[in-house]
């Protein structure tokens, strides 16, 4: 929903995917060049693994992840999707799975598609804050392919590229609050979640909500019960959904018999947005109770329904953590150390923290009675 | 479609019309800057008006225009919508609405909203050549803003100038070829169009495709009897219609009983797309029927039913037509010169001519048989 | 001089040259690609000979080309360095010197360097409009370099860049009248060559003028004598020289005895121009004579010295002439035609014709009296 | 000397100074709009302040800062020179030269052209990545500037501001290390000042080193007894200085009799640079030592004279340091912290250290015998 903040992020997974594989590509060049075996084939694998890791995301992507489908990740999706492929592809990209899976000897092929400095992370900062306009986040992805290099097999990168490190991390946490967690747009995917949740349960209890067939599916079907492996037809119908649904959907919605369902979709529609404040500590239960009180007033709700428009969640950066692996800095004495022992200027171990934070949403106006 | 042949074209509508309202800003500023004089609120006017102006166009614009409605140009709806706006704010849009339609005494603000160098080429051609990364068709909209001035309360460029319009006519011909009416980007489009023609005449046959309502309420309605003025509801249901229909729409039709439907809609979500041939003459009725003969075995069609895989259209270019007004240029001694005798290097009469070309789209590889 | 009116135009001849390098190897990657055969020494052979094709250009280039030397080319020029090279170098470039020549058979490797679309002007038109701001010069030299093939041995351009060639032509014309022959540029380099021409002449006649040792030699040499061939210290003092040495003696001239030297020296210093006129038909020889009257009584000049602030010249296009050679399009049919053939909308007739102007230059103010 | 490794990197102070100028404006109409007073002639005189802010650099500025003048900063050159300006203005500067003293009354009006966060530091940092090409040097100056308000009649940064401070510093602390203090830029910079040293060695032993005049002047007048303020002749001199100079007359002093100015000179010309090493730890006097020997035996030089060609020197980034005053940030609740109290990521405490480094510069080839 950045779009709603930035109206030139417009761009689409398709290009992002595309992105990261000339990335991938320029890695491969800079390796070879530095005397590293890369064959063919692996460089083939690892051009697949990248143009599918992503195929597993839901419409909206992490806004709807947990909400149309239960107890299975987009990567996992992303998966099964790859095997079904290899299957129509008689098995030539078995390779490029077992670099996704991280199964594959050379570590460092898995590394380039997942890790702290993945070819992923590389293309999306930079594209996104090519589209968003924000232009501090522009990393130089281009120079730090080239300071690229392997160490016992894994991804390092060469000490005179330390400042392009410490500047990517900058960027990264510029972006991550800029952007990524920007209050507007943080508070229409709230939304746009509740509503898809408020359409599920409607599904489940009274029926159709006119929504397009195979998202139809996913709303109806016991979130529980879904069963990816055994069942084709469901990676069938997740293959068909994409945002074009949901938004199709939300005008369908506004015209709900349920209120709830209507009044947020119309809300997302013509930009009549929630309020949000953020803040480190809880928001108290009294006060969150005192707004659901005002909100089934003013909206004529049930107090069950009031916890669609009076809410709280919690955000935290570490869906940005850096800590998963290590980013490792090779000297010229063949010593490796840990960026956060190499750079005296980044205060890594506050970095690394993860910072949560409360969010509480409300109707507008409503906070002030 | 152009997104299909330049996946970085994802651009939208509203993107185009802020920067259509930067632009008219630079150039009010630039007529005032110069003397002359322009009020605040025909200032705001211009503003809105232009803001609005395209606010009538159809999903997939120029594609759909005449399938989904007839007989009501797309100025004609942004008019509609204009006046229902118009009431809503208490009368606050008249004189944006007189300057949309020409009939605001100062003619030369009409002219900045529609004419040869109207705000609106210059955004989209600048827009189109840096989203699609066609680099050489962008226009120095700046440099042509600080050249307007006014002659006789009309629009004119100042002789400097000369050369920057001689560079806008070259761009706009050069996206025309290459983006405008690239070959791949017109057969989707045709095919997009065959195939709500074909969902139309099942709606009216048979009754639900099972498109979104919205939708659903065109296809179905007789064409010829849509009426705008006299009933508010097809306005409402126009306003709520959007590219993301069409898409969804896609996607459900491509699982439809009908198997004209269900094959084009496949193909567009698949990317199967037909051959496309570009003529200057016309092509053969024999070569035609030949062609429907081969797709009726190859496809399993009715004869009737072929005319949605092989058919012919025509393109012109003077949907680009540069001649509707001059664009004039204004010498040192206040002569007012035609750009074509105040250009001497440009063979306008060449670039003024129409241009038509037949097209001929049918399944690929049936022609070799 | 251009850098009086775009601030921004410091760049360098090397700059320019390791541009054109750049540029011709990716030509050499695109013929290469499309199948036709270059062998390693001859691509290294054109990459020399274009990093050596510009080394006989005097200080500020053209504008000093016949003032310090005469009756030899800035190519002939470049052309001892590169035998002196040569024999430095045991040989080695002598594959490079025969395409410098045109001798080498392989025709096309020289028009790479010097022809109606060789890297030289693709590169120096690119790099002009960028660092004068003049965004409208920009040509896409990466699309007309992958539109390049080869027809019998002949450099020629693919149909389907057609539009791009046409953008090309048009961006040379408005950068050759927007920047090169800008009338602020053009009126310092008149006075820049009026000036080394005026401490030629004192260098003849009184001795020395101050200059670094190196310009002294060449103003003091009687030009017709100059003999590079014969006198290797020639082309030594040649390569000596930069535009440094012309910039540091003007600030010694401007202390000149000599009134002529001084006065120009220090409006070139200080930026008080001459005025300028350009005009279609020739000054009248009276005209110039009444100017030349007042510049002797309000300078206090002979009348003899009076032509270095009141004279004329002619420019011309022609040292931009696009017809010493044609840019030929390739069709499918594998037809050649000249593009003056192939594109229906440029009036290349107008195109190619030489445009001779006058212009005049007097002191500031004088002409009103 | 920086454009031996950045050859783009030829952009002049010219360039440099309409840049301060430009965000100058941009910084005040910012102030202006969030309702601080700032009157035309406070505009007026700010912007002819930085306008004039760096007329007192030496050519090559830091490189012979100390060389060619001695016991007189750069900005108190400048200072003469506004004055002297003042007086041909009658007075219209004095406002100028009180903001530029730091003795008008708003002390903000001074930190915007010298400062923590001043437009100088902004235009530089910006200009010099851009034309390096180092484009992770590369400032939002345009956001820094819209965060910028004042608190006290200080200057200080909105605290939405925080992430683009910290990029600022971070960039800087790149720009520093990669360009700034390049390993070939530093060794070209410090052969440029012993060449000039030895200039003026020979000069005030021996006379005439065929010099241009006004570079002679200072070569040969001894540094301790330049007037600048009494004798009005000196600032004439200084102003007609540059670059130039420099160059021409190293390539005069190539021919030199003396062997240590042409071998420098020489050197410097066809870039045969000496080799530099970079080190924690002070090199040996020992070490130091032995290099010299095998010098004077190498070149044939006196003892004393191997100096010029052996020599050691240190390095600080305190000439950066950004702890002359703080760079405040401010909060919604009107509290200001020190930008290292607010940033809890960045070391500043490290970043404000001086680090201090020894640098050993030595003729290549002789340190492995």
């Amino acid at each position: 929903m950045t779009h709603l903040v930035y109206p030139g992020a417009t761009h689409s997974r398709f290009q992002h995917t595309i992105g990261c594989m000339h990335l991938i590509s320029a890695a491969i060049n800079t390796l070879q060049q530095k005397g590293f075996s890369i064959t063919d084939e692996e460089s083939e694998a690892v051009h697949a693994a990248i143009l599918m890791h992503d195929l597993g995301h839901a419409p909206f992507s992490h806004v709807l992840e947990s909400t149309l489908v239960k107890k299975i990740t987009h990567e996992e999706i992303s998966l099964l999707f790859m095997e079904r492929l290899n299957k129509e592809f008689n098995g030539k990209l078995s390779m490029a799975i077992e670099i996704f899976k991280n199964r594959y000897p050379k570590r460092f092929l898995h590394q380039l598609i997942s890790g702290q400095l993945d070819m992923d992370r590389l293309d999306y900062l930079r594209r996104d804050s090519f589209y968003t306009g924000v232009s501090e986040g522009v990393v130089s992805s281009d120079r730090i392919i080239k300071m690229l290099t392997l160490h016992n097999d894994e991804l390092v990168v060469e000490a005179k590229g330390i400042y392009s490190i410490e500047k990517f991390l900058i960027a990264r946490r510029l972006m991550f609050w800029q952007v990524y967690l920007h209050k507007t747009a943080l508070v229409s995917e709230k939304m746009l979640n509740k509503t898809v949740k408020r359409a599920a349960y409607i599904a489940s209890k009274k029926g159709d909500t006119g929504a397009p067939g195979t998202l139809e599916f996913f709303l109806k079907t016991d979130k529980e019960s879904i069963d990816f492996k055994n069942d084709p037809q469901v990676l069938n119908n997740f293959a068909m959904l994409d945002d074009n649904d949901i938004m199709s959907a939300l005008k369908i919605w506004s015209y709900s018999e349920d209120k709830v369902l209507s009044w947020l979709s119309n809300a997302l529609l013509n930009r009549k947005l929630l309020a949000i404040e953020i803040e480190k500590d809880k928001f108290t239960k009294n006060h969150i109770h005192q707004l659901r009180e005002i909100a089934v007033k003013e909206l004529s709700l049930t107090y069950s329904e009031s916890k669609y428009f009076v809410f709280t969640d919690t955000i935290e950066n570490n869906a940005y953590n850096i800590f998963d692996d290590k980013i490792k800095i090779l000297f010229k004495n063949s010593r490796v150390k840990d960026i956060s022992q190499a750079s005296d200027i980044l205060n890594l171990s506050v970095l690394s923290k993860t910072v949560r934070k409360n969010i509480l949403c409300y109707p507008k106006n409503i906070n002030e009675q």
